[in-house]
């Protein structure tokens, strides 16, 4: 092997070592099991302990990790949808694209919410909410050009749906509440939508 | 000093110590530091490391014992609203009483939230939500009955206000977009009011 075939394996072994300790990640959270070791997680990872020190130095480093690829995983899925659907139908795709995302992540994701707000991580920069937020308010903004909102506070409009779409709201109404997707899909677009004034 | 009076002078130090303890969860949330221990905590209540374990054997007890008590106060401040108003100025006061309240324990809460969502504990009897959940469906039974509401899924309905009424919304609204108490009562309350359908 000469030496740019090894650099290349080197970069595939790193890349499949840390998808393995991020879905790790996942199965440790929907197990509840938020207060997880790297040692911890290299063994539910099935890796040497060094190898994931070597990704993640610290817990903390493997919970933003696996949250900014579950934010991604979304930011992805409602870009994939049609940007000429009528604004209301874009809209309602959209929110049907979100429960199905949030039914994959949310078991694991509801473990790991923030503290800080949506809007104060959108000043601050942080990518996945920037690129989540991005995607929204394109959506928000086509409805606004058709007449079918009000024109206002943006970033509080986005923050609404962002919260009304909350991965814990979706999980309890699935697993608690026993509803199916398509009836939270239903009564969460309809709340959005009284939320935020769409017609 | 008789043995009444003895009891009655440790019962009355217990319940300071215990008050002590629980105003020094609230300001080391405050800060941040979630991760605290029994010393620590000790220490930032003035009170022997002892007297900390008796009250709370582990940082989670002092946790909830200082989540009831946030919620106990809001539940109280809307249990004093007069329940002869109007339906819909009643569903207003109680925004407004809500976000006044928040503003009161949502810095230390926001670090708090449990993973278990608001239907999951409603069922599984968590006296807080049973309490707060028991308030809040009154006030949305008078709206049905004055005709301001369509009748449907009440626990749904209720789930729906809490969520645009967390305490991390409110915390966000105010120290990251400047709104004053008055622009978030009037904002969440018109989302709600659109989310529950309320006319």
């Amino acid at each position: 092997m000469d030496g740019a075939q090894q650099r290349t394996h080197t970069r595939s072994d790193a890349v499949r070592s840390r998808v393995a300790l991020t879905d790790a990640v996942e199965r440790l959270l929907r197990e509840g099991r938020v207060d997880f070791s790297i040692p911890e997680l290299a063994s539910e990872a099935g890796l040497g302990v060094a190898t994931a020190y070597r990704h993640f130095p610290a817990p903390s480093d493997a919970l933003h990790a696996y949250y900014a690829r579950a934010a991604g995983e979304l930011v992805e899925a409602l870009r994939d949808i049609d940007v000429d659907l009528d604004p209301v139908r874009r809209f309602e795709t959209h929110c049907r694209e979100w429960i199905a995302q949030a039914q994959t992540w949310g078991p694991a994701v509801r473990h790991i919410r923030s503290h800080e707000g949506f809007i104060e991580r959108l000043d601050n920069g942080d990518p996945s909410i920037v690129a989540l937020y991005s995607a929204l308010d394109a959506v928000l903004q086509a409805l606004v050009d058709a007449g079918h909102m009000p024109a206002g506070d943006r970033r509080v409009a986005v923050l609404l749906w962002i919260t009304i779409f909350d991965e814990r709201v979706v999980y309890d109404l699935e697993h608690h509440h026993g509803w199916t997707a398509e009836q939270i899909v239903e009564h969460l677009g309809q709340a959005a939508r009284g939320a935020l004034r769409i017609t």
